[in-house]
């Protein structure tokens, strides 16, 4: 934590390149995606920075999850879509591209959106048990 | 809102259909998807009834923002990724399947996790004054 460089994101919070700004307050920014993938395509980020969701702070993430219904719902009026995903990568091979914590809100629209490979498995019992062991481990582990 | 319908997840919530539990507070609960797309993939739900995110309670919403990265750490622990994504999508045109808010966490794998097609485009000024004029009426409009 605290290591991660500086990104463009950095010079956008600091007002020295500009970005269309949808929302903001002490802890978020909010802008329109200069690529979108569809219309209505917007940025949710940190001024916090870190790079990884994992290594940002409980306080900035919790004042992302209370803003983002309220973005949604404005995302969803001007964009005139009814579906939509939400979606943070962590990491290149995750497609991670710009290395500070970002969620994009991407409307769904008819020709438009995020398209999806999705490969189903079956969790089995004993799997899970390993999983739920390590995970508890780690959960308990933290402050 | 309040007229989202009950879903499987109201069963897990209320027990009567188990689930493999990673974490629970007041107002969230995490647990391991039954048909995971990765080894480790994991599901954050509020307890509060509410098919898409824009219809989420900034309350719920913020709790569940605050839980995240310490359930991203464990997530990564467990299943020994490094890189993964947090995806939640809203309607069925955006492949959403059980309408109550879920946040899958999905670790890359080399051979696994979320695939996607990313088409970008490039925002022009015109589109992105016409979208924020309207977001921010929305914003605006909101209590």
């Amino acid at each position: 934590m605290g290591n991660a460089n500086e990104t463009i994101f950095d010079k956008i919070l600091a007002g020295a390149i500009p970005c269309h700004r949808v929302y903001e307050d002490d802890r978020v920014l909010a802008f329109l995606d200069v690529n979108p993938i569809s219309f209505g395509h917007t940025l949710v980020i940190p001024k916090e920075r870190a790079a990884y969701l994992h290594e940002l702070s409980d306080e900035s993430s919790a004042a992302i999850g209370r803003v983002l219904p309220r973005i949604c719902r404005a995302v969803l009026q001007a964009s005139g879509a009814k579906a939509y995903n939400l979606l943070q990568n962590n990491g290149s091979s995750a497609h991670q591209a710009v290395f500070h914590v970002h969620f994009h809100i991407i409307p769904r629209l008819a020709d438009s959106g995020l398209g999806m490979e999705w490969t189903p498995t079956r969790l089995v019992p004993e799997i899970a048990a390993e999983l739920l062991e390590k995970m508890r481990a780690a959960l308990s582990a933290l402050p």
